[in-house]
């Protein structure tokens, strides 16, 4: 049977698609009826306007990507050995990276699975399905994840807004198996609890691990640091199992740092972890105004900026985490501020984190960038979209 | 004795100096007779056109960068004392990160000494007086060098570009003790020789260091390497301590690939490198027709843009190193280029990879983006100059 056919309009360059570009946006899209009709996740085989096959996509008629490349060669089909292949070819990067099975093994678009992510915890994979194909063969993909991964439990999070733009419900279901506790997740010689039915995103954020372990050994030597923003502890209990004396994680939320302290007893160094629940800005100032000052602080805040519009929003936001982290910095000591933001590119952080600091009367050097791990590969096409930024500073004596 | 005054001309902003620009252009100084008059590498008072003193500065009247700032107090004077407090809290730094005296201990202006760049070899220290203050002042630095580190031997490089434009003469001269074999330098769990007297730069690039690091933990599980534009075998010895099976050392330079094969001999790897002398492209062109494939390949090529004017023919010197090395990796093999070019920014040298590698008619994921190390610190007012890149590619199956 054969597919349907979408087409590229008149003038749209069809070389970026050639070139590996994965994506066709909804005004270079010819969308007659029949176009409008398929079914969103719908399989097509992609022309240019003068009818030449350019690539198997699925075409989602609801989203601003209303199609998205499958496979270049527009004679490939979406079976399951075609996904073994792609979850094989994935796998096999992470085998060669890590020395247990605890990685995001898909990242969407750069591991050829557009708009999947799949984390894999062990023997349990959490699979977010942000994409309409995804979501209409999610059954095939799950047995395709179990055969060539063998993981025992699939966790499905349909939620954030990534899936709300492809016009996909929220829904948090277990696919296989049965999960009752948080994971337990090995990480940077440290161990951390992962919740995976009731955290964020997938429960725990595999993509700063690098980040974690540069800061880490920043305190090797000793000294107290600061984790704002803690979630359940990630580059607290990395610098605890690195040499830290001693941690502080801020949060505010309950769950996430009695998973960090938990996360710190697992690990060894239960003594050592600190916990504080409350607004991070506000916790901050009352840090400042008792005079704590510590060798390493960091600040990994939820995305200020996600989208384009909240952008200058977003940018003084982290200007506003920078000026008030910095007085918390001893002399001599480091400062990580991170940003996950999409629409803030790393110049314009990077700038904001530079003001911020100087309206604190602080000076310093940027040791190191980071970026997300390598579990976390980007397309070239698409490398300017690379998310997470960490700068790694060092103030002033 | 008071410094003479150089004064900001009417309408430029002094708020980037005051905010920790550590430059002032030729046209942005008021350049009367007493100005033109100053020696290479004078102390002078910088004021703003309304007469408000900004900073301690060195003039260079033959520099386009005209003054350069050495203290945000316009009261500070450059002493012993002065430099023994900017070398001290460098090596605090650089003491936090490394286990071993192996590092590049001062970074010009990001380390607080415009201009001038240290690198540490155990007891031996290479300076690079790169502006006229230092090479006026080079006495009192090495002095000051020797009691903050106690170095025994302290090499003067007054070589490069960077001193061509400062209007300084080139000269190679040991200042203390005797250097009479290359050092021997451990990194990444394997043995270098650095030529401190006669090889490139200061000897060895230490930039360089995180990402030999990556990359053979790329091959920890073993496979094949080639290292084309090897000098000393910075990234073939990595791998081969790494857990690489055998590496392939490509370089124009003979005495630079003797250096690389004693490395080995010394990392206790020596039957596993290779050598072949020969221009990188020829010899990568070569390597195809002979059906080659490594799991992976490594391009560090010398800066091919160095300056704004060499962008064009540099980018296209990328694309190609690209297009040749892409068809020598192995289906999923993983290319790490590099480039050490100021004027190619990150954006550019990485379309610029991406054409090439799509002309060798691979794809691939980038999975890592590497700068300088952080013992290669950046001023934020100067970041956007980060001259170091490293793009780490996994190409399709």
């Amino acid at each position: 049977m054969s597919k349907p056919i979408v087409r590229l309009r008149p003038k749209v360059d069809p070389r970026p698609i050639r070139h590996g570009f994965p994506w066709v946006y909804a005004d270079q899209l010819v969308t007659d009826r029949r176009t409008r009709a398929l079914d969103p996740g719908a399989l097509a085989v992609l022309e240019d306007a003068e009818r030449r096959p350019l690539a198997l996509v699925t075409v989602n008629p609801n989203s601003k990507i209303i199609a998205r490349v499958l496979d270049h060669d527009p004679g490939a089909d979406l079976t399951p050995a075609w996904l073994e292949t792609r979850l094989t070819h994935a796998l096999a990067l992470r085998g060669r990276l890590f020395d247990a099975p605890f990685y995001r093994l898909v990242h969407a678009e750069a591991d050829g699975l557009p708009g999947v992510v799949i984390d894999r915890f062990g023997d349990l994979a959490v699979i977010q399905p942000n994409a309409a194909w995804a979501a209409a063969h999610l059954d095939m993909l799950v047995d395709a994840l179990v055969a060539v991964t063998g993981v025992a439990r699939v966790v499905c999070n349909g939620t954030g807004r990534a899936r709300a733009l492809e016009g996909l419900p929220e829904e948090m279901t277990v696919l296989r198996g049965s999960v009752d506790a948080p994971v337990e997740v090995p990480m940077n010689r440290a161990t951390y609890l992962a919740d995976v039915m009731g955290g964020q995103k997938t429960g725990l954020f595999y993509d700063q691990r690098p980040n974690h372990a540069f800061a880490a050994g920043l305190v090797r030597g000793g000294g107290q640091m600061l984790d704002v923003f803690s979630h359940v502890g990630g580059f607290a209990l990395a610098a605890l199992a690195g040499g830290a004396d001693r941690a502080l994680a801020v949060d505010s939320s309950a769950p996430a740092l009695a998973l960090a302290a938990q996360g710190a007893a697992l690990s060894g160094h239960g003594t050592r972890l600190d916990t504080r629940k409350g607004d991070a800005f506000a916790t901050m100032e009352a840090l400042a105004t008792e005079g704590a000052r510590f060798e390493l602080v960091v600040c990994d805040p939820p995305a200020f900026a996600p989208h384009r519009g909240a952008l200058d929003a977003g940018l003084r936001a982290y200007e506003r985490v920078a000026r008030l982290a910095a007085p918390l910095v001893a002399p001599g000591g480091f400062l990580v501020l991170c940003s996950c933001s999409h629409a803030a590119d790393l110049a314009a952080f990077r700038s904001a984190c530079t003001r911020g600091i100087g309206r604190a009367r602080r000076m310093g050097q940027i040791l190191h960038t980071g970026f997300a791990g390598p579990d976390h590969p980007q397309l070239p096409q698409l490398a300017e979209s690379g998310y997470l930024k960490a700068l790694f500073w060092r103030l002033d004596g």
